[in-house]
């Protein structure tokens, strides 16, 4: 189903740095002369992003969890449809920042009793998984303080919660350990250069 | 899960009528002392509504089958959280203009592939049918005409296609056949006030 293409995502908690690489690493294959289509998620598609826009205006108590989760699902399958799916059939590199993992993780820590769904909306209206998961790993206090900006005080830090933070990365290393074939483990805590070098070597 | 309210809805064909008895019904009850909350769908609640524009405008070809299915069962469950289970909860009695019947019927006909994933997000994602449902049956041609207007012309007929309602027809004659207890099916080609006087017999 993913073609003739290349399907690669990047994950990762807010500020490892993961969006910088896929950057990069769009830059590179590009200089190869691959076609590559660097997108995001939620979002993606036009679709996605008027989609993406509805559930994240207005009150964090807008939506139910399961509300968000069958909106975020749809923006998906549009984006898939729309854009991935039309790239991976002409043969271009799509490059993803963030996918289907974000959203095992995020309910995962957020709502574990909603994971039977996660797994059945996305088997039945997705049913595709990247070739290659870049797992940018990155120290959660070091991250966040690069998501924040040196300028954010303590507080801000706490409201943010390194402790959340530190839930999300284990929930990450947990998915990259059940499927070792697709996921690869990159420690973020270095250099833009070291870690580059790292994702171009882990390419498939 | 229906709380201690009573939960009715009202299904058929366009042009059926089943939004006059809805209406009607609901005024009914309200003589009575009832609390009634009417409502309709797609849509019923603000973030219903949004997201039913956000489907329903723009092109046709917008969103695939599969996409549109999350929306309105993203719609639904908001509808459902916000204000039908809440007044159900208190002892209201909730009249819905359409309901899961409707996306059933209108899959089937559209997109039968697709009513294994319909009945699946029925399933895990909304949970309740009404206590009773009225299906306002009615020959098709004639409901056509109603819901066009007198002044529609043959041209307008046939690009509405009484072919397509009249399997929209049978589709929802199937669901009441299998589910007896829950349906009643009432003449709808005969006085407002013959049809409303059924409705009100047929009350569980």
């Amino acid at each position: 189903m993913t073609g003739t293409g290349v399907f690669l995502s990047f994950e990762g908690i807010d500020g490892s740095g993961k969006s910088t690489q896929a950057r990069r690493l769009a830059a590179h294959l590009r200089d190869q002369g691959r076609e590559v289509v660097l997108t995001r998620e939620p979002g993606g598609s036009p679709g996605a992003e008027e989609i993406r826009r509805l559930v994240l205006e207005g009150d964090a108590e807008r939506w139910s969890a399961e509300t968000e989760l069958l909106l975020f699902t749809a923006a998906r399958r549009d984006h898939l449809e729309r854009l991935i799916q039309p790239a991976l059939d002409r043969g271009a590199v799509v490059i993803c920042d963030r996918f289907a993992d974000s959203t095992r993780v995020y309910q995962g820590v957020a709502r574990a009793d909603l994971l039977g769904l996660v797994n059945t909306l996305h088997a039945q209206v997705i049913g595709v998984d990247p070739d290659r998961t870049f797992l940018i790993d990155m120290d959660p206090e070091a991250a966040l303080t690069r998501a924040l900006g040196r300028q954010a005080g303590e507080d801000r830090f706490e409201s943010f919660g390194v402790g959340l933070q530190e839930k999300l990365r284990a929930g990450f290393l947990a998915l990259a350990e059940r499927a070792p074939e697709r996921f690869r483990v990159i420690d973020g805590n270095r250099s833009e250069d070291a870690v580059a070098a790292d994702v171009i070597a882990a390419l498939p």
